[in-house]
């Protein structure tokens, strides 16, 4: 949401480098001029984008996942998500990830809206749909993936957010923005 | 939410190296055995933890902050939030950013809940406290630290966030969590 009279705030780049290049992460390290004329550092992951998305059954339950999340070293349950490969739209790569780790074609996609889930040192945004119209195909998972599909009712979920249960960023905005939409 | 019954998805660390160790971001690179035996990579960020404040004013209103956030080169809509700092509580973080960012004390404080805002590369969780009875004594901002102050109802933000102008993930989830919490 940015306006016009946002010049007081608004930071650009002076010179920018890749510091660090692995496997899964690369990071920048940007030299940037201050609204006042200062000069700063930005230190940031530089992330493809990923979408999510909110599976509905015919009846009604969603289709969720359970993961080990190493970072966190802990299972979450998820709604499930990815990456977004290089010239794919956000889409595609939502109708793709359904499939490979869930399991579920679909035949109605509405997008739902868009996040940033970490503004402070991340460039990745996730678009998010509502994937409907569900037929079950069997997963496709990439070596050395490991998850459990979990099958469960809006309250179901509503109430394992309410004793903990839940608490992926992307899923917990997910699950609220699709409700909302829905007049909830 | 793990349970005893989930062997068949945990990742075990067999040895783990710090790869890159910046200003603000420390990136470590971890072997691992996988559940099938295996062994895989993961790179995350590793992040001291954070916490995000929604500070309601005695007339309902919530105090927000907009801020140009570098990563995504853009001015984001947001709860007042901030990292915890060596030794710090979660609640004496939410109080310390509280001020110094958005210039208010609080006479009460709530704990709603904790996040995982990135769960596939960083270690990072945010504690998320409600915050009643505020009196203004003035922000504190750090050098080169550049926001404004929004004061908004809950109708107002809704609004926003329909028309797609609340896109951080954290806040979003904050909203909603904190409106589930009053029977929303």
């Amino acid at each position: 949401m940015s306006r016009d009279d946002d010049a007081h705030l608004v930071e650009t780049e002076l010179a920018s480098s890749v510091v660090y290049s692995g496997r899964l992460l690369e990071v920048r390290s940007d030299r940037i001029r201050l609204p006042d004329g200062g000069e700063a550092t930005r230190e940031f992951v530089v992330h493809p984008g990923a979408v999510l998305v909110v599976p509905v059954l015919p009846d009604g339950r969603l289709v969720l996942e359970r993961q080990f999340r190493y970072p966190v070293r802990r299972v979450m349950l998820e709604v499930p998500a990815g990456k977004i490969d290089a010239g794919e739209s956000s889409l595609a790569t939502a109708q793709r990830e359904l499939v490979e780790e869930a399991g579920y074609t679909a035949t109605t996609w509405k997008k739902i809206g868009t996040l940033h889930p970490e503004v402070g040192y991340s460039t990745e945004f996730i678009d998010f749909f509502e994937a409907t119209g569900l037929t079950h195909v069997g997963a496709r998972l990439d070596e050395g993936e490991f998850l459990d599909i979990v099958i469960m009712t809006e309250d179901e979920l509503l109430a394992v957010f309410d004793c903990g249960g839940l608490t992926d960023g992307k899923s917990v905005a997910a699950l609220f923005a699709w409700r909302r939409r829905r007049g909830k």
